[in-house]
C-alpha cells in the first residue's frame, strides 16, 4: 500500500472495511488510487516524450534517455503530498522529480508543452476507460443471471401499481423489467466510450500548439500510443464527465429499482420472494434483514444526488476552473465505487434468491 | 388561458412576468399547459381507438363515432382538477368525460386496453420532442452568432486559468470554448430524439397484451400513427426521462460557463467585453449589471441539481411508483422551461456584445 | 388576477389545477404572486420614507406627499416586466414610477439610501414569515389530529425494522413516530421567527450609512414600522434563507416517513391501515391508490433536493451576486409552495384513516 | 493502523495524501475511523452494562465481569468487516466477540435492551460532538485572525454588486462581511449540540421497555455517563443529523463565500489582495494560484449538494430503515470531512494574505 505524508484513517462506514463491502467496492478504490494514479501519469508522460520525439520536436537520443529516467524514478510521495497543499495538485511536483539531475535537453523532453490539466484529465479518463471494463464484465454477469432466473419463473405474482395489488402478472416479467434496462446500458457502453475516451491535450491555456504548429498531430499520435480517441481540447467542456456520470447514474437508478422492488417483495405479507443468507439483527436472531437490496437504493440515492453535484462542475471559467475541476475529482471517484459496489451487490443478491414468486401460487392470470 | 379550478395565482419571480423572463420561458411553459396537455393526451386516446380499429378489436363505426364523440368533447376543466385531487392524475375523469353518454360498445373503443400511465407518459414525450424542436432552432440560431462572432474577432485576450493571468489566447479561441461543446449537444439531438420518442403502451400493469395476443402490434400501430417509435414497456424505467434531462443538462451548463466566463470578462479592470443594453441599478445609475450573463449561470446551477433529483425518479418501484412518477412531474417541466429561458437568454446576450476582446490590445502571443 | 405582459400559461402537473393541489398549494403561490409581492413592496418603501422623515431626513410635508402618492400609483405592471428584462429586477422601474410626476424633493423622499435588494430581501422575509403562520396553523391541525389518532387507538401491529417484521409494538407507538418530530419542528418555530425575521437594509453596497451617520437608527426604525427585528446588514450573507429552508425541508422531510409508513401500511398483504377515499386508476376499478400518502414521498424528496440546491446560494460574491440571489427566488418559492402542499395533503389524509392498526389484531406483545 | 479485510487503497484525490488535504482533513477522517468507531461502540457498550447495574437488573459481580471481559477483548477485525457483508452492519458480530467465552449471565448483562441502532446513532452523535469541538476551535482561530484583519485594514476598495464596481467600500467593512456570519454559526453551537447531543436508546423496534418499566430510567442514566442528554427514542427520527448537516453547510458556504471573494480580489486588474505562498503550475512559472480559495468554493458546493442528500435520509419507512440509515453513513462522513478541510484551508488562506485593498489606493469614499 502507497503509505503518504498525512494519510488519514480510512472511514468506518465506507472506506475501511469494518461495514464490510456493502457501499463501497475496494477494487473500484484501488483504481483511484495514489499508485494508479501516479502509473497513469507516468504513462502520460512517457507517451509525450514518445510523441515529442515521433515528431522530430525532441533529439531521439535525449527522448529515449528522459523515458529511461521516468521509468526508474523512485518517486518522494511525501514531498507530491506536501507540494499539494501548496499548488492545489501534484504534476509540478511530479515533472520536477521526474526531471530531476537530467541535463536540460532531456529534463526539456518531459512535459513540455503539456499541463497539469492535461495529465490529469487524461488519467481520470483512462481511470474510468478501466472501470467501464470491470462494470461492463458485472454487467454481463448480472444480466445473465437475471435472464436465467427470468427463464427458470414460472407463475404469477401479484402486479402492484401505486402500492397497491392491481392484476397477477407472470413472475418473469417482473424479472424482465430489472434486466431490460440493465441490457440498454450495457448496449450504450460502447458509444460512451468513444465519446469519452479522448485524450486531453491543450497545453498551459488550450492553445495545443506546441511543437509549434503541429499541436493537432501531436495529440493525434499521443492519443494513439494511449489507446485513446483524438478530438478537439476539452479542458473547459466537461460533457464527458457529465457523460460518465450519466450512465453511471442509470446503472445504479435501475439496481436501486431492482432492490427497492426485492425489500418490497421480501415483506412478510406479501412472500414474493425468499432469500438466502440476509442480515442477521443483533437484538432480534428470528430476523433476515434483505441488507443486499436495501444497499442498492442506498447507492442509487447517492449517485443521484452526486450527479447533481457533478453538473455544478459544466460552469468551468475561463481556460481552467480550479473550483470546478476539485469539484469533479471529489464526486467521480465516488460515484464510480457506489456504481462498482452497486453491481456487486445485485450480483450477490440475486444469487441469494431461493424462491422468485408467491409462497402460494396465485391464481392464474385471468382471461 | 384555461383557467382551472384552485389555479392559483403565478409566482412573482419565476412564473408571473415580473420579474420579466430572465428566470423562466413563456413559450416552453404554454408546452406543459393544460390545454396542451389535454391536446396530446385525446391526441393518443384518438390515435388508440384508430388503433383498435385498424387491428379488428373494435367495430369501424363504433370507433369512427368514437372519435368523433372525442374531439368534440367539451372538458369540464373543474372537474377534471377536483378529480385529481382524489385520483392524483387527471386521466379517469378525462376517459369518463369523452365516454360520457356513448353506448356501450362506443365508450369501450375508447382507452380500454391502455391506462393513465400510458396516455401521460406518452404526452410527456410529445411534450418534450415538441421543445427539442424549439431548443434546437434556439441553439442554430446562437450557434451561427457564435460562429460568426468568432469569425469576425481578432486580437488576444489574457488566458486565464485558476483565475490567474496566464498567457495571451486570441479572443476567437474564447469564443470557440463556448461554441464547441453547443455543435456538440446539437449533434447528438437526433439521436436524443429517436432514443425517447417511443410510446408508452402497457396497460394496467404493463403486459401490453390488448387486443389479447396483439399487444406488441398495437404498439407498433399507435407508435406510427403518433410519429413515435414502437420499443419495449418502459412504465418502470426511467431511462428516457433521465436522458433528457441529461441533454438540458449539458445545454444549461455549457451557457453557464459561457454566462460566468462573461460576467468575469465585463469585470472593471478585466474590460476583456463591451455590453450593451446591461440591467440598471435602483440605486446607482453608472453601472451596468450583466443580468443577462449571470442568469446564465443561476439557471445552469437550477438544472444540474434538479437532475440530482430527477435521478431519483429511477427508483420506481414495482409496476408503478405513484411517488417516484410524481417527482419527474415537478422537475421534468422546470428543467425545461429553464433550458428554454437559458437559450433565450444567451441568443440575447450574445447580440449585446458591443466589442470582445481587450480594450487595450494585448500583446501579440509570444512565440 | 394580476396578468402581466409575457406571462405563460400554467405548467399543467404543477400550476395549473390540471392535477388538483396534490403537489401544489394555490393559497402558498398567492403568497408569491405579483400582486402580494407589490404589496410588500410598496409597503416597505412606505414604511423607509416614514423612516425618513422621523429621522428629520425629509421634510414631512414632502414625506407625506411622497407616501400619499405611492399608495395612490396605479402601476403599469407591464412596463415592471418589460424593465425587468433588461435590468434583472423590477425595483428601479417600480420607484420610476412611484416617483413620477413628483416634484424633486418628494422623488427623493422615496427609496434614496435603500437598493433593489433591500426591497427584494425584505419581501422574501415577509412573504416566509406570512407563510410560516399559515403552516403553523396547519401543523397545529395536524399535530392535533395525529395526537388524537395516537389516543384513540388500541392494539398492536407488527414493528418492522430493514423492512421485515421484527415486534410488535402498540399502534399508537407508530402514530407517535409521526408526530413527535412535527412537534419538535412547531415548537422551533418562534426561534426561528426571530432569526429570520430581519430587516434588510444596507443601501448602494451594504454601507448603511443613509442618512449619513443614522444608518442602524434608520435600520432600527424601518424594523419597528415593518414588524421585523433589527440586526446587521445580511446582504451577501444568506444564512436566514438556509435556515427557512432547513425547516421547511425538516417539515417535508418528517411528513414523508409518514407518508412513506402508511404507504406501505396499506399494501394488502399488510392490512395495518384502511384509508377512505383514495385514488381511482383509469384500468383497474377495484383499486384505491394511497394517493396522498404518495405525494408525501414525493414532495419530501422534492424538498431536500431543493435545500441542496439553494445551499449553492450561500457563495454569494462580493457585495452582491445576481447569480446567486436569483437561485434563492426559483427555489424557495417552490420549497415553500411543496411545505405548504405537504401540509395539506397530510391534513386530509390522516382524515381519510378509516381503521389503523391490523385487520386481524396481532397477538399482544410477548413480555 | 487498523487495517482490515478488503480495505482498499485510497483514493489518489481525496483520500490519499497525494493530492494534499486541500479537499480533505486526516483528523476527521480519523474521527470516523474504525478504531475510534470501536472505541465508540465499546465505550456504549460498558455504559449500558454499568447502567443495567445501576437499575438493578444485572448483578453487579456480573456486570463487572463483563465490562472488564469487554475492556479486554482483542477484536477479530477480520470477523467484523466479514459480518458486515452478511449483516449489513458490524454489531451483531461485535456483541458475539464482546460475549464471546462468558458464562450466561455475564453475556446478557452485555447489549441486552438495546439493538444495533442504538449503538451505531449513539456512536455517530459521540463522533460528530467531538467533531464540533474541534471544529469550534478552528473557528475560533479564524474569527480571530479575520477579527485581527479587519482591525488592521485601512482604506478603501471598489465595493462590487452583480460583479460590477459599484461604489467604493472600506476594506474593512469586506472583512466584517466574512467574519459575522461565521460568529453567527459559533454562537450557534451550545444550542445545536445541546439539540443533537441526545443519546439513542431504542431497543430492537423503538419501545425502550428495558429492563422492564424502566425504559427511561435506563435511558437517563446512560445518557449520563455518556455525558449525552436524555430525550425520546429518534431511531425513525433524523432531524438531529439533519441540524448537525445544515450547520456544516452555513459554515461551509460562508467559507465559499469568503474564497470566492478571494479569488475575484486576486484577479490580474482588480489587485485587490495579494496573497503569498500561492498554487505553482507546472506549465506557467509566473502564475501563482489562489489554490486555497478555490478549494472553499469547491467544499462549499460539495457540501452544499451533500445536504440535499442527507435530506432523502429523513424518508425512514417504520421503525429502521437501512436504506436512509446508510445514505446517512455515506454524507455525513464526507460533509463533516469538507467542513474539516475548509476550516483548515481558511485559516491557511487568511494566514497567506500579504495585503488587502488595492494596490493603488482607492479615492476615499465620497459624501
Amino acid at each position: 500500500m502507497v503509505c503518504l505524508h498525512g494519510a488519514g484513517m480510512t472511514n468506518a462506514f465506507t472506506t475501511s472495511g469494518l461495514f464490510g463491502t456493502l457501499l463501497r467496492d475496494p477494487s473500484t478504490a484501488d483504481a483511484f488510487s495514489s499508485a494508479a494514479f501516479l502509473q497513469h501519469a507516468i504513462a502520460f508522460e512517457v507517451a509525450w516524450t514518445e510523441t515529442l520525439v515521433s515528431l522530430g520536436a525532441v533529439d531521439p537520443e535525449d527522448g529515449n534517455a528522459a523515458i529511461v529516467a521516468m521509468k526508474g524514478t523512485v518517486l518522494d510521495l511525501d514531498a507530491l503530498g506536501i507540494s499539494s497543499d501548496i499548488n492545489g495538485l501534484p504534476i509540478p511536483e511530479l515533472v520536477a522529480q521526474l526531471r530531476k539531475d537530467l541535463p536540460e535537453p532531456q529534463a526539456k523532453a518531459i512535459h513540455t508543452g503539456t499541463t497539469s490539466q492535461d495529465v490529469i484529465d487524461t488519467v481520470m479518463v483512462q481511470t474510468l476507460l478501466g472501470l467501464l471494463d470491470t462494470f461492463e464484465a458485472r454487467l454481463t454477469t448480472l444480466v445473465a443471471a437475471l435472464t436465467e432466473l427470468s427463464q427458470h419463473t414460472e407463475g404469477h405474482l401479484m402486479g402492484r401499481t401505486r402500492m397497491q395489488a392491481a392484476l397477477p402478472i407472470p413472475v418473469a416479467m417482473r424479472v424482465r423489467s430489472w434486466v431490460g434496462p440493465l441490457r440498454d446500458h450495457q448496449e450504450r457502453l460502447d458509444g460512451l466510450r468513444a465519446q469519452v475516451g479522448q485524450v486531453q491535450l491543450g497545453g498551459p491555456v488550450g492553445l495545443r500548439d506546441f511543437p509549434k504548429g503541429q499541436g493537432d498531430a501531436a495529440a493525434t499520435e499521443l492519443a494513439r500510443r494511449l489507446g485513446l480517441r483524438m478530438g478537439p481540447v476539452w479542458h473547459s467542456n466537461r460533457t464527458p464527465m457529465l457523460d460518465l456520470g450519466h450512465w453511471m447514474t442509470l446503472v445504479t437508478g435501475s439496481l436501486g429499482k431492482l432492490g427497492h422492488d426485492i425489500a418490497l417483495m421480501a415483506l412478510q405479507g406479501i412472500y414474493d420472494i425468499k432469500l438466502d443468507g440476509g442480515g442477521a439483527s443483533s437484538a432480534m436472531p428470528h430476523k433476515q434483514n434483505p441488507v443486499l437490496a436495501e444497499a442498492l437504493v442506498t447507492l442509487a440515492r447517492f449517485v443521484g444526488i452526486q450527479q447533481g453535484g457533478l453538473a455544478q462542475a459544466m460552469v468551468h471559467e475561463q481556460e481552467r476552473s480550479g473550483v470546478a475541476w476539485a469539484l469533479e475529482w471529489m464526486i467521480l471517484p465516488a460515484i464510480a465505487e457506489a456504481t462498482g459496489a452497486a453491481l456487486n451487490q445485485a450480483i450477490r443478491l440475486i444469487d441469494q434468491i431461493v424462491r422468485i414468486g408467491p409462497d402460494i401460487p396465485q391464481p392464474e392470470k385471468p382471461d
